[in-house]
């Protein structure tokens, strides 16, 4: 059975299971407090964070690499499309999220509030805070000029893009920290991707000291 | 003509002009001053960073869906092997330089002590740096490592985990920060990289207000 070491609230963790969900891959889930600095761990995965998967007999660590091998190994369905103009589209967008979006809203919001105190590592910084959820509305505006003119985040199939851009909007909607309202075509889109089987994992998440709003787990959010 | 977006001290764009010379394609560099944020390069790169490059008639940014792109494209040489798991393990090590290598060390050194100086956003941080000194440390000892088993740092082949790492470490020696002392291993390994004919645009590389040691470009340091 293939095995992921994770945390729920991690985007690229989120990222790994819904790509394991969508090619109906089983996977052991395993928690691994990172921040904890576990030698077992540590002597396995150096890098010391996760993701981390044992699949096939050997073991992988960051999301991009895993995702990568995973399209390339179970490639039904394709989260990847067959020409490399369209695979440079959703390839950048993934950067893009795992990125751009990560270092301007993610560490400012998720870090700041959820992070900081499940590793018991100081206070949220309002200042980072306020950034990161300005940040937010650029981001949401990124994606709306994208998807008046797509269907999907990078052209008019599904792809890893959006269940990249989807990984890092769910921990945020997690602590109700996307303004829905903002975006119409966003909404949309987020509601057909979180109504898919492959969501259902990450809206059963329960993250101890954060309860989750009401509309986080509902599809008719 | 292929046109890439870039600046001489970035680990991501030395990474991209490797890989386009290793593959023979000739490029022709514009030095971008991303941190100015000039209105015409964010409407066409809203991510409003380097590289970006101009090929078959589109735009790419993001470093690791350019090397993709140029890897399925232009197949030879090949500097990602056929075997999965092999291509994970490269992969892997591209995403350690990338991520980890830059956040510990590459962030806390060249960018305080150059990026700050450069773009005139502050003095460098003396604990920050010591810190990345202090893990460049830790690096050269995992490459160490890897380099005991392996003839190239993800195997028997050289493939672009090691421009990756090259791409890296050549910025870090442009300021001198690097002690090729650590590890005999290490030094080889750079000595047979650096003396790729892909490597001599990176040599050339002069930064105004930074001259780099004599050491920088010669072949036998």
């Amino acid at each position: 059975m293939i095995k992921l070491y994770h945390v729920p609230l991690s985007p690229f963790c989120r990222k790994v299971r819904l790509v394991l969900a969508e090619k109906r891959l089983e996977v052991d889930l395993v928690e691994e407090r990172y921040w904890e600095r576990d030698p077992d761990f540590l002597r396995r995965n150096p890098a010391g964070k996760v993701p981390v998967i044992r699949i096939d007999g050997m073991q992988i660590g960051e999301s991009s690499a895993i995702c990568e091998y995973l399209e390339e190994t179970y490639p039904t369905p394709a989260l990847l499309p067959q020409d490399p103009k369209e695979r440079a589209e959703v390839r950048r967008l993934v950067g893009w999220f795992d990125d751009t979006f990560f270092r301007q809203v993610t560490v400012n919001v998720l870090y700041e509030r959820v992070n900081k105190k499940i590793t018991k590592s100081g206070y949220p910084d309002s200042r980072a805070v306020k950034q990161g959820l300005q940040a937010t509305r650029f981001h949401l505006d990124y994606m709306t000029q994208l998807l008046d003119q797509r269907r999907w985040l990078a052209g008019d199939v599904m792809t890893l893009a959006d269940f990249t851009a989807a990984a890092h909007l769910s921990c945020l909607d997690y602590t109700s920290d996307v303004d829905w309202h903002r975006s119409a075509a966003v909404k949309d889109w987020y509601a057909k991707i979180k109504s898919r089987p492959a969501f259902r994992g990450l809206l059963a998440d329960q993250v101890a000291g954060f309860i989750p709003p009401a509309h986080y787990a509902d599809l008719d959010f």
